[in-house]
Parts: C-alpha cells; sequence; structure tokens
C-alpha cells in the first residue's frame, strides 16, 4: 500500500518552494500524493495560485478558505485557528499517513499543529534557518512539533539537532526551489516579452540594456512603518533610472502598508521607468532575473535562488535578517541612498558564480525518495 | 499606568499550576489582572475550575467555551484551532501588554499562538521541562513562541537556554504550584472529612490507617491503550487492601479510554475498598496527600508537588517521562504486580523530606515581580 | 449526468427520518447519493450514528465534528456556527447539485443556510409542521431558506404556503420515518431478545406482559426545568409497576438536566422494574413499541410512526405541542399522577388502526424522484 | 435595573439604518446599550464604520473580525458561520437581555441565530419587506427566529404577520434611516465641497448645474453578471454628460464583480465627467442627493430615505425587486440605453413632495420605547 503524502500549499510563495517535491511524489510508485490548497493561495488578490496548480496538472483533493479580512494582526492569527479548526477535518477524512508542512508562513502552523495534535508523523521543510520577525517564531515552533526535518543546509541542520531534535530525523535535502533554479539555469532565455504575456500597470519599458526587479514584503513585527520602508524603496529605484519591474507583495498583516504605499506613490509620482506586476509563474521570474540587472527588497529569492543563480541582489531590512546568504548579496537599511546606491553597484557588477549553498536542484526527489523509506514515530524528547 | 497581564485559564489543574501568580498579579500596585477562563475550565464533567475560581475572588473578563466533543485527536486539534480564534478576539478586545501561557496542555497552544501572532510579548510558565506524549511537543513549541520564559528548575531553565532562547530571558522561579505546597506544608491538617465533603461515589472508607490516592491521565500519543492501562492500576490498588481514593481523569483525547476502563471496572468487580472523587480543590487534595500513604497513577501533582512535600509516589509508564524527580518517587511500568509492589513498599515507607528541586513557594511573587518590571521586546532569534 | 444530491445527516434520530430516503437516492438512475455525516451522528455518547450508518451500506463522503462541550444554549449557538463554517468547506470541495436538509434540529439550519447562502438549490423535508421550543423557529426559518419543500402532512404543506412559499414548490410526499413503520408492521415480530441484545443497565425484566418505552427529551428553552420534569415521569412509571424500558435522551442543552434527573433518580430509588437503553437500531425500536403497552415521553416517535403503527402513547408536556396527533395519543402535563393514570389507560386500551396521517410508507422513493425530475431554481419572494 | 440592549452592527449602511436606535437607547433612563461592531464595518476597504461610529460618540463593547477573503459564495457563507461562532461568545460575556437584529444582510442571520438560540429576546428591525435575492431568504428567516417586529410599512406589518407571527409583537415603528432623512431635510444645504473634503479619485466636477449619484452593488445570486452590469450603468452616466458622483460598492459576494468592473472601465475609458467616492457620513450623503439631480443604481436609499426626501431615483434591475416605492421611484433593466433615458428623464423632473411611506422621522424614539416596555417572551408558534 502506498503511503498518503498530504501537502498543504497555502500561498503562491509557498507553492514555488515545494513545487518539485508535489511533482517527484505524484510520480513516486510507493507514495500517493494528497493536496490541499488553502489561505492566500485560492485568492484572487494574492495571485491565485491555485490556478496555476492546476495549469500544473495537480488536481486539489480539498480546498479551504481561512484567510479573514482586515490584514492585520489580529485576523492573522484568527485565520491560523480557522486554519487549524478546518484542516483538522480534512486530515480526518483524507486519513494521510504523512503530513508535510512548508517553511515558515504564520499559517503553515496550522498544517503543523493539526498533524502532530492528530498523531499524523509530522515532516517539516526548510526548518532551522534564522531570520527575523514572527516567521522565525512560526519556524521554530513548526520544529518542535514536527517528527522528521529535510532542511536546505548544513548549518540550518546543526542548528534544528542544537534545539534538540533526534540526529537521525535530520535530513540536508537542499531547498526544492532551487531545484527550479537548476532547470531554469538550463535554458535560461526569457522567450517571451514579459510586459506582454503578464500585463501589469505602468509604461512599457526598454529592457535591453538591464533592469531591476522588486519584490519587498511588509515586515509583520513592524507592520506601522511597512508603508514609510517601502517609500525608500520606491524612491531608489525610480532615481535609478534603470526599468523596474515591481512585484506586488503576498498576504501579510501589513501587506496593505506596503500596498498602500506603492499606490500612494503611483499616484503622487510621474513614474517614467517603472512597471508593476500582480504575479507571474516562478519559471519566467526567474529568467526576468537572471536576464536583469538585479534583485532589490527583501524576498527570499534573493538570498535562496539567486544564490544558485549568481543573480546580484540588494537585502533590505531585517526580514531576511540571520539567513546564510551567498557572496551575491548585499544587504542595506531601509535608507533610500543606500539602496541606490547597492542597486547601481550590483547593476554594474559581473553575475556572481553558481553557490550550491541552498541546493543542487535534486532536492524534489530526494525528499520523495525519503518520504517512501523513513521510519518516523511521532513520539520524540529534547535530545539533551 | 499599570501593565495589562493577561493570563489564560484553559483547565482544573492550570488553575492549581497558576492561582498564586493570579494572586500575585492582582495584588501588585503595577499590574492589572486580565483573567480569562477557557475550555474545560468552564464544563461540569471536569470540574467546573470557574466555580473554584470565582469562589477564590477572581472574576473572569472573559470566558470562552471552545472544547469540542469526541475526545478524539481530530477534536483536540479543533478544540485548539477554535481556541485560537476566539483567544484572537478575546485578547483584541481587552489589549493586553503581556499574555501569560501556562505550562503544556494541548489548547495553551492557542494562547500562546494568539499572543505571538498579535505581536502581544509572550510569557511561558513552565517551559524546558521534559515529558512524553504530546505535551512535550507542545511545550517547546510554546517555548519557540514566548518571549520570555519562567522556568521551575535550574534544568529547565538550561534546556530552554540550548533550545536557542535568550539567556537573559530565562527566569528560575520556581513552580507556582509549589507555592500552594508551601502554603498548606505549614497547615497540612485536613480538616475536613472528604468523603463527607466531597461526595463522590463508592464505600465509606476508614482512612485512619491509612490509603492510597491514585489519578491517572490517559496519555494522548497511546491513546486506544489507555483503558488497558488503567485497568492495571485498577487491579493493583484494589488487590492492595488499602483504602483507595480515586480521581477521574481531566479532559484529554482518550479521557474516554480511561474513565471508560474505570466505569467497566467498577462495573464488574465489586469494590469494597475504592471511592472515587470528581474533583477537589488544590489545598484539601494536598493534605489528602500528606496524610495519605501515597500517590498512584501518572499526575505531575506526584512529581512536583510531592517531592516538596516528601509525599510518596508511584508514578506509572512515559507520561511523566524525562521530568526531573526527587527521591519521592518510584517508577514503574503499567503492570498491576509492579504497581502494587511499589504502592506497598510506598506505604511501608517513611515520608521524605521536603525537596526544592521544582519551587521554595515564591513563586507567584516572583513571578508578579518580574512581569512589572522586565523588559520584553517580542523580537528573537536562535542565539545559535 | 446524475445530479449530486447531498444530504447531511446530524444526529441518530434525523438518520432514522432520512434513511429510505438514503436508499432511495442511492439506488435512482438519476441521482448520485453525497452523505455528510456530522454532529452527534459522530458521538459515542449519542449512539454513534456512524456505526449504524456504515453497517447500513453507506460510507459517508465527509464527517464533520461540530458540537461543543457544555451542552447549554451557547455551545449549542456555537456548534452551529462551527457546522455552518466547515459545511461550507463541505459543499465547496463536493459541488452538490441539490441539498437536503432534515427536519428542524437546531444544527439543522446550519446545512440550510450554507446551502442557500452558496445558492445550493435547498430542499427542505418536514417543514411546516407546529411545535414547541426553538426547534419551531428552526424549522421555519429553515423553511424561509429553502426552494422547494417536501412535506409529511397535508396541514403541514398549507402551512408552508400560507409563510409565503410557493405552491409549486411544495410537495406532500409523507415522511420518511413512516416508510420504515410501514415495513415493519409487514413483519413486526421481534425476533430478538432487546435486554440481551442491547445490554444497558438495570434489572432482568419479564417482557411477555407488557411493558412500558419511555423516551423523554429536554425542552431547550426550559432547559432548568428539565430535572423536575423527568422526576415526574420517572416516579410516575416506576409506580405504573409495568416493566419500563427506558432510553437515554440525544444530545441538546439541557440534556444534562434530563440526564441528571435519571442518574439521580437511579442511584436514590431502587429500581426493580425499570431498564435503561442508550440506543437501538430504528427498526427494532419500533418493533419494541409494537410489542409494547405504550410510548410514554415527549418523543415524536409517538406522534409519527406510532399513529402508524396504531401504538398507544402518553405525550407530556410541550415539545409536541400544535403537532397533529391521531388517536393513538393522550396528551398530558409533567404531573406524576397524570402521567401514571394516562400510562394504564393506554396499557389497558387496544392497539389502535393504522393512520397514514404522516404518510404511507413511500416516502423515500417519492421523494428521489422529486430530486431527480423537480425544476428548482434559487429566486424565490414572498407571495403574497 | 435597566434592560441591556445588545445591538450588532456589521457594515456601514446597516449603521445608517440604525443609529437614531443607537442614540436613543443610549439615551433612554430604562435602557443599556451594549454596541458590538463586527464584519465589514471595522475594515478599511468598506470605509471604516468603526471610525465613524466612534465619532458619533459611541464605543463599541466588542468587536468582531469575521469576513473572509474570497468575495464569494462559499466564504459567504464562512463569514457568517464565524460570525455566529464568536457572537455567541460575545452574547455570553455581555449577557444582554435584548438582541436588535438590523434589517437582513447576510451576516445578520447570525445575530439572530446566536440570540434566538441562547433564549435571549430577538427583535427584528425591518422585516417583511420584498425583494430579490438572498436579502429575501435572509430577511424571512430572521423574522421567523425574531420574537417581535419592528416594520417600516404596514406592508411589511401585514406580511409579518401573515407569515403566522402574532399580530402583537408586530409594530409599525417607521424606518430608523429615514429619522436621519427627515433631519437632514431641516437643514438641506451641504455646507461642504464633496469633492474636498472626501477626496476619492477623478477629475474636479462643477456640481453647479446638478449631478447625479450613482451607487450600485452586486446581486449576489447573479453576482457572475455583476461585471456586466455594472458596465451598463457606466455607460449610462459617462453618456449623460452630467457629473457623475460614483460611490463604491459595500462587500457582498461578487462586490469583486462589481469592483472590477469600474476598475477596468476607469482604465480603459477616459472619464472626464465621473468622480468616484469610497465613502460619505449618511447626512452628508443625503445632502448631495437633496442637492442633485437624482440618484442611479440599485441602493434602498433610493427607495427608502428618497421616498421622503421627494430625490427623483433610477432603480436598476432586481435587487430592490418587490420592494414598496413611492413616486420618485423609475425601474429599468439593466441597460445602458434605458438607465440613460431614465436618467435624463429624472434629472429634468422636479423634486418630488416628502411621501412617509418608510417612516415620518421618529423611528428611533419609538424603537426605543418599545424596547423599553414591551413584554417579550421567547416562545412562539405560527398563529395558523
Amino acid at each position: 500500500m502506498r503511503r498518503k503524502v498530504c501537502i498543504v500549499v497555502t500561498a503562491r510563495p509557498s507553492y514555488a518552494r515545494i513545487k518539485t517535491v508535489l511533482q517527484a511524489v505524484r510520480d513516486h510508485p510507493d507514495l500517493q500524493l494528497q493536496l490541499v490548497i488553502a489561505a492566500s493561495a485560492l485568492l484572487d488578490r494574492y495571485g491565485s495560485a491555485i490556478d496555476v496548480i492546476r495549469a500544473d496538472g495537480f488536481e486539489p483533493d480539498a480546498q479551504v478558505y481561512m484567510i479573514l479580512e482586515g490584514e492585520n494582526l489580529t485576523t492573522m492569527a484568527k485565520s491560523t485557528g480557522l486554519g487549524l479548526l478546518e484542516l483538522a477535518t480534512v486530515f480526518d477524512n483524507l486519513r494521510p499517513d504523512i503530513v508535510v508542512s512548508v517553511a515558515d508562513r504564520f499559517e503553515t502552523l496550522a498544517t503543523a499543529v493539526a498533524a502532530s495534535y492528530m498523531n499524523i508523523p509530522t515532516v517539516h521543510v526548510q526548518g532551522g534557518e534564522i531570520t527575523g520577525s514572527i516567521d522565525e517564531k512560526v519556524r521554530h515552533a513548526v520544529t518542535k512539533l514536527a517528527d522528521a526535518h529535510f532542511v536546505c543546509t548544513q548549518r540550518a541542520g546543526e542548528n534544528v539537532i542544537r534545539m534538540g531534535e533526534r540526529e537521525d530525523r535530520v535530513f540536508l535535502t537542499g531547498c526544492p526551489s532551487i531545484d527550479i533554479a537548476a532547470e531554469v539555469a538550463r535554458s535560461p532565455e526569457l522567450t517571451i516579452d514579459p510586459l506582454e504575456s503578464f500585463g501589469g500597470t505602468g509604461p512599457d519599458l526598454d529592457l535591453s540594456d538591464g533592469y531591476l526587479v522588486v519584490l519587498q514584503h511588509p515586515v509583520t513585527t513592524e507592520h506601522r512603518e511597512a508603508m514609510l520602508q517601502v517609500e525608500e524603496t520606491l524612491h531608489a529605484t525610480r532615481d535609478s533610472g534603470l526599468p523596474v519591474l515591481w512585484f506586488w507583495p503576498n498576504v501579510d498583516a501589513g501587506s496593505d502598508g506596503t500596498s498602500k504605499g506603492i499606490r500612494v506613490f503611483r499616484e503622487q509620482e510621474d513614474l517614467q521607468n517603472m512597471h508593476f506586476f500582480r504575479n507571474m509563474p516562478p519559471e519566467d521570474f526567474l529568467r526576468l532575473l537572471i536576464g536583469g540587472s538585479g534583485i532589490i527588497g527583501n524576498s527570499s529569492v534573493a538570498i535562496r535562488e539567486c544564490s544558485y543563480l549568481g543573480v546580484p541582489a540588494v537585502n533590505i531590512g531585517s526580514r531576511q535578517g540571520g539567513r546564510e546568504r551567498g557572496r551575491n548579496v548585499l544587504d542595506v537599511e531601509h535608507d533610500r541612498d543606500a539602496i541606490l546606491e547597492a542597486a547601481l553597484a550590483q547593476a554594474a557588477a559581473r553575475r556572481h558564480d553558481c553557490d550550491p549553498l541552498y541546493g543542487d536542484g535534486s532536492a524534489g526527489t530526494r525528499i520523495a525518495d525519503l518520504l517512501a523509506t523513513i521510519d518516523i514515530g511521532i513520539e520524540k524528547r529534547l535530545t539533551y
């Protein structure tokens, strides 16, 4: 009998982080994929990941609306509670043998709590890393609930073990997002015109002499400052003179602050060099990065995929603080001058070498093989 | 302005663990107590802690029904989700400055998630200890969500720090349950007849020549065996010939197994020496222990309060596994012969000396003073 | 393409009311049955209808725990809210063409709200009747949400139309519970010994010279009096001298009052002639009624099935007030003398003739045929 | 002891419908107001009614986030379930003597279910009217749950009684929204420049020679057509040549369709005569209507307040179908030519006389007096 592996995808960026695992589990002879799509992955205004997932050939076994309106910290907590409430029903009906909880978004804690409370062996992908904000608490809380850990870096694995997890339950698989990066790196040419294919708003831009890509998310524990912070990035990239391709942030408490900052700036300023996108398939997004002059903002893509791809990155503020990084990253504060200077320096720099810090491109199959074979119980204790 | 400290009490045993903190916070000039009563603390069949709490002079600021019927693992997860959903609303309306999450019951994770997600500084009392079952996962997950830690033992504090928490946020306060034990130890005489005052079911028993007290909870991750396990204890204590005062278990997935085991045994056997109680005020319960021949079962009272009080204890099975213990404890498996032998040995033994392993009786005031003065932010990272 | 008909069963008694519809829908060539089991139908202490349903060959498409512990009016409201929340997810995943809401239990409103809000054509079975308590409000609220009405009596149909429903959407089908009664009436012999087959508690009773069957539910809007009320019935039936087969009530706010009344009475009195049952398959229960001296209490079975079967009934108090009844029913207040007198009178009376007031035994197939063929939109207005 | 009257406000438009009742209850010597703010009334993107309510001097006793993201029928049902779940907790903590449920928005059913299930006497304001869409079902379901009815028109009262409600529990009070209209009518001059005071987006418009006000909501049971429907109104009003003041719709399943329709139109067309507003205090909005050339759309304001104020109205489509109307209303389909023709005809027409069809301006005090004095039980039956 094949092991039923239930994977809960709650957001567009999480899908990129787990896609090759979905494929490898689906294709594995000893595994049966149970796919649950929930939270912002179902929502139009966060890019309808569900449509992309279906287009990639996956049909969800269940879908669960769970995000409350309000985009504040109260609704973030309530959404997680609602998710926990409903995912328990979903697991009760699907009866998986293993549940996979992905990374560290606030709502992913619901997956880990439901599964661990229901005595379903729980696997955490991407634990042990260090960052800022609520993600840090979520990530390590999930580690303490999970029964096995598929980590992305050597040091992340060490961290998980130091937190008291059993060494024989920690596996260095690399990050599934690097699998996509590795595949893209094998055919790096962007075959479409992004402005034509993905619309967005703003002027037509000539991308032939380089361009910046911007992706900046609100930082939940500082969400009142989100509007001020994004203004710095808006000024800096506008003043760079380079064409700027700006991607809207995904759902989080405070996204309202960031989004409002962008909206206000757009209305007040005449933005000749900036084009705004809602969303794009991860592969095209990566090709866009490979072909460009660098990525600006606080997305983990700049740290993870871009280290593998050698794309120069300007990382702003505390959101990725503590996360291991390669040589492709320049860190700056939320300061327009510093951002501008770093962006221009990166745009002038050469591409960096491939750095397999976060994986070598085989995480998906490695994880599926482990899911099919590892012996994971649900009982554990601090190893101290 | 006084700091608003919100404490969420979710069960009868948790109340005993936090009562002196409630008192000390209420009486502290720089603190304002916000009391939330939730979960099984509101329910008749788990001893209506709410009535005891009111009788002790506390009026709740909010009460929240959140336990789903079913007493299985699915409803345990759902109850936690419901608690998270509603506690977020409660915190949003009460706007506390600090939230206190008590110990490691499954539903206490809801308190910690709601508070930490809402950027309310979150304090965990009784972290860092090691036990079996789902409590182990809950406890350490709460540690990773909390911003400060009031631990009961030296080793627990070391464990919290090893898990990556900041040393300056970990405080050895001792366990508030020991405060009650210390007070009881100063006037240890039971002034009431328990059978008369607390009713219960079963024959009148002569307690003048010693008696056993039994308190056995189901172990959630083995809940199908709960019925078999309790049978061993039932046989052993019945066969001891000593009068037995048996207390029903509190709410947990699987309590049905334990309770059913008790019910079936009572119907099948003629129990001349066993009397069954639903509940008793903690002080009377401790005096009952002091005056008796020992405690049998898997309650943490046997490990914590009884180490301070020097009451002999027979600890059965895995539930308290890993928890530090004093010399008053004999550990046995779920085996009627082993339980009987240990019970008789303990009944024949002398009282043990007071062991301040879990506290010296001043935890309540110490914690209130810390709550009034410590500087706790909500931002943290693994200290590795 | 077959119409997908989703039927939500939330309690043991509701199953008896809809069982022949489940069968007829499952067997209908143009229909596909989607079965959802929820609420107390999943719970041990309300007789685990789920086990009976599975034994009858139905496999649920989804099951939803939704009853909160507490058995008070607050938890009754919350359970309904939780049901609504989760049934919406279930319908979103199952995508039924028609949803069937059964009768008038409090939680059935969740089915009707979820379906009607989601623009799924909603059918109500057993509307238009008049009774006491919260059921009255629930029943008519469901009528106003439903798009078609399958009523049990002529007068019930008239009532639905008078409330402003379209005449062409009201169908007199009879009650599916009568289908079972009709089938039982064709082979009325009880082939098992109930005490042997269904256990229960209490003395062995000799049933050969007649016996009373008692089924009394708490009346939610008077729930504090439930304990007093049941005492009257307990006294009356004990004093009847006849063997008494007493069935525990099903879940409702206040069941605690009724159940506690029974428990206290059992402990205080020496009950030589009373045996208590948790549950029994509906067919056996009806055969038990046919073979006995009458039914006592406030169950609708006494009004509905027993009118068809001609079983004498003593109906106590307000719960069935307003409901149409046949000649088999004597109505009395919650008064031990009146109950005793009526019980003895009924026990001495002859069996009544079959009265097809609530149906002729073909409701199931009639309803399935209608579900397969009727044209129901979701738009409606008061017809005045 | 004053009666505690709990009023739940769930949306900006509902506040206008109940504001004078809030005032009259707060000021009544025998009543104590308990105010709960919930649902879209808390949300920025629906106009933050909470801010207006606070500015009017009301402080909420509780606030409850309950709207799920998604704006589809599934989330509409789930939001209602969540509201029911949490309002039960709120009522359990506030312990009101009477709960008031306002009008017929989908989430208001949660108020009525929670209150009636908890045996709290429940009053419905604005029952008995006839319209299209899900509101029709909600409104009459609330009637069947409520214990007393404060209706706006003579015919609405007759309808409630025909539905089987007791005549002595139905009171013709008029609509509280007319109270505001009556007060505004006594000082009809708009003392502010709306474009200056309320911002919005779009060109400055000269309003001195007349202007149209547009307010069009999505119709839930036809929500896919919402985008097409609003396009008709957009074309018609654009082509009118008159200055157009357009107000965004409030929350509803499908609002996305309407809003998207507006957004797309704004991006594609050069709108010289249209200005878009998010929100405005009701009094200013009414003065804007009094000073203008007519109201276009499907808002109930056009039917209710505007009949009293004599403002010409073009009512589009089915949303207000069945509702009683005065001579000020012209009804048209979703057809740009018909809308344009009617709008121009109304703009050319004279103001109509005041028609007290929906009230005479004293509903607030009348309702407060009734709340203080009526004897309402919670037990009722169909009166047939």
